[in-house]
């Protein structure tokens, strides 16, 4: 479903679901000023999509149901944004990976607020190269584009702007309180219930655009989770012990994404952090960080100015940590 | 000319190079373990990309001249590098971009030291997407990839590698005295010989790619360059007043850049460092940096440990630019 054949769609299907009564074909086609063959095929996509659309002689459609596969037609029916078009949303069943499709789009020239969504990649991918699960009808496996206008330098800036956005969106939906672990793991139960891997394509002085894949785990049961993950990792279904409305759920958090993008671009990183700060678990824990030349312990003490994680060891030394695994130790002298 | 099939005529081409006298097909095919079919098909390539080669009855083939065009073959025959691999070098006539073409070879996993070569770009990128005039046969259009273990926010320490490198082989070829403006300007006669553009393809804790675009104005006339360019830029003909070997150019650059980079890599920033500040032409000067949010006047102070330079303005006030334009006063008032 792409382009003008897509708003289409979109304008057909918002229609139908405003409708109580019967419309007919006739009026559908005069109120968007196309052909009756047109609404006939959009109408067969529909319904190809899963909607029951009853068509009756002389009367006209209705719709009969919601369909809860990810499909643009849910996502955006209701879907309120302030600067990000409804038409740069794509929704597909099953992707090698979103972030292989979005940065081909990014490339293209596609806009900030481009998302690619689908039901199930085949090769998702996490940080630092490492495979990332994502089983058909699961979860909300998506990427988006942003092209912010600072240097590439700043670019973990955004990491917190996009932590936050999600988290606020599951926060919404759940109104449950989720956590946030440095650098931008979301937490639920003390177990990860999202994965973010931001991309980031620049020149010295400038970003030409930012990628970041989320995978978000909303319907697994815990026996879909390997059991080495059963200790880590956790469902939103599992959580609050419902069925995710997933096109709800990721309507809520692109909305929220926005706001918190706006917010960063309007007043800073300051503003960003101040938020995540509230909803972070790490400053003021003993931590463990891994990057890929040292091992540091220590007291989790602030991020700096710059989104580095200041870890002050036992000697009192300062290190500075721009990225890598943290993990927290529990009470129990476990990590998570 | 691709994989295996470029590396055996390759090989062709090095022993008909090698020979003084005539060679024949059965000689070469029995010495590389290929048809005579074979090779008589990669004489025939070798014939098409320019080169004269006699073949003579029952004596058989014989080199009679070299090609001035930019040709694997001529840039490989004597290239000696330590890690970079001489199948790792393209080279085509007209492309749209040699960096479009490496940054694809780079998201297929081709290997550091890969480089894409062109005697036509009909769609060169300068830095901050402006226009490179790239005209067949003139420069030099190439691009290549690296891949190094560092930090992200590290990669404008990559920058001062290949602007060293570049100089380095530029001084081998031409004897003269090339200087550097920060940041990777190369000049001669106060004039802008190269231009770099460096993409980075990133995740926040590690880079995937940096691809270098650069372009070598090599045997332009003062008439081929713009009016409004004839006072900043200039070419390696006009400054020698003769007509540059561009493979030969091209392959010492290819060496030299190498070096630098394994010196990086084994030694450190600070040794790449101090080889930039030996003959660049910014520090102690007067300077004006344009950056995308602000206008700093002041004196150029030195290079800190990040690759940031340092203005230090009227006030006495330190200011930090990682990247931009900055233009030199001349003594005239005038800036380069």
């Amino acid at each position: 479903m792409k382009g003008a054949a897509g708003v289409m769609r979109q304008k057909i299907f918002e229609i139908l679901l405003e409708e109580s009564d019967y419309i007919s074909g006739e009026e559908i086609s005069e109120r968007l000023g196309v052909s009756r063959t047109a609404v006939w095929k959009h109408i067969k996509a529909l319904k190809e999509d899963g909607y029951q659309i009853e068509a009756v002689p002389r009367k006209g459609y209705t719709l009969k149901n919601r369909v809860d596969k990810l499909l643009k037609t849910e996502i955006t029916a209701e879907l309120q944004t302030i600067k990000w078009s409804k038409d740069n949303i794509y929704t597909y069943g099953s992707v090698d990976s979103t972030n292989i499709i979005a940065k081909k789009f990014a490339a293209e020239g596609k806009p900030e607020g481009t998302f690619v969504i689908a039901e199930e990649q085949t090769k998702g991918k996490g940080r630092m190269g490492r495979d990332w699960s994502s089983p058909y009808g699961k979860g909300i496996w998506f990427s988006f584009i942003l092209r912010p206008e600072i240097l590439p330098v700043r670019a973990s800036e955004i990491t917190f702007v996009i932590s936050v956005g999600i988290r606020e969106g599951i926060k919404r939906y759940t109104g449950k309180d989720v956590k946030i672990k440095w650098p931008n793991d979301i937490l639920l139960d003390q177990k990860k219930i999202v994965g973010i891997l931001t991309e980031i394509s620049a020149e010295i002085e400038r970003i030409n655009y930012i990628v970041a894949g989320i995978g978000i785990n909303a319907n697994q049961d815990l026996e879909d989770f390997p059991e080495e993950l059963q200790q880590k990792a956790t469902s939103l279904k599992i959580c609050t012990s419902k069925e995710i409305d997933r096109n709800k759920l990721l309507r809520f958090i692109i909305e929220e994404l926005e706001k918190m993008y706006i917010t960063y671009v309007e007043k800073g990183f300051a503003e960003i952090l101040s938020i995540w700060e509230k909803h972070n678990i790490t400053l003021g824990k003993r931590v463990k960080a891994v990057t890929f030349d040292s091992e540091i312990n220590g007291l989790a003490e602030k991020i700096d100015e710059q989104g580095y994680l200041v870890i002050k060891d036992d000697q009192g030394k300062e290190h500075k940590v721009v990225a890598g695994d943290v993990s927290l130790r529990r009470e129990d002298g476990s990590y998570i």
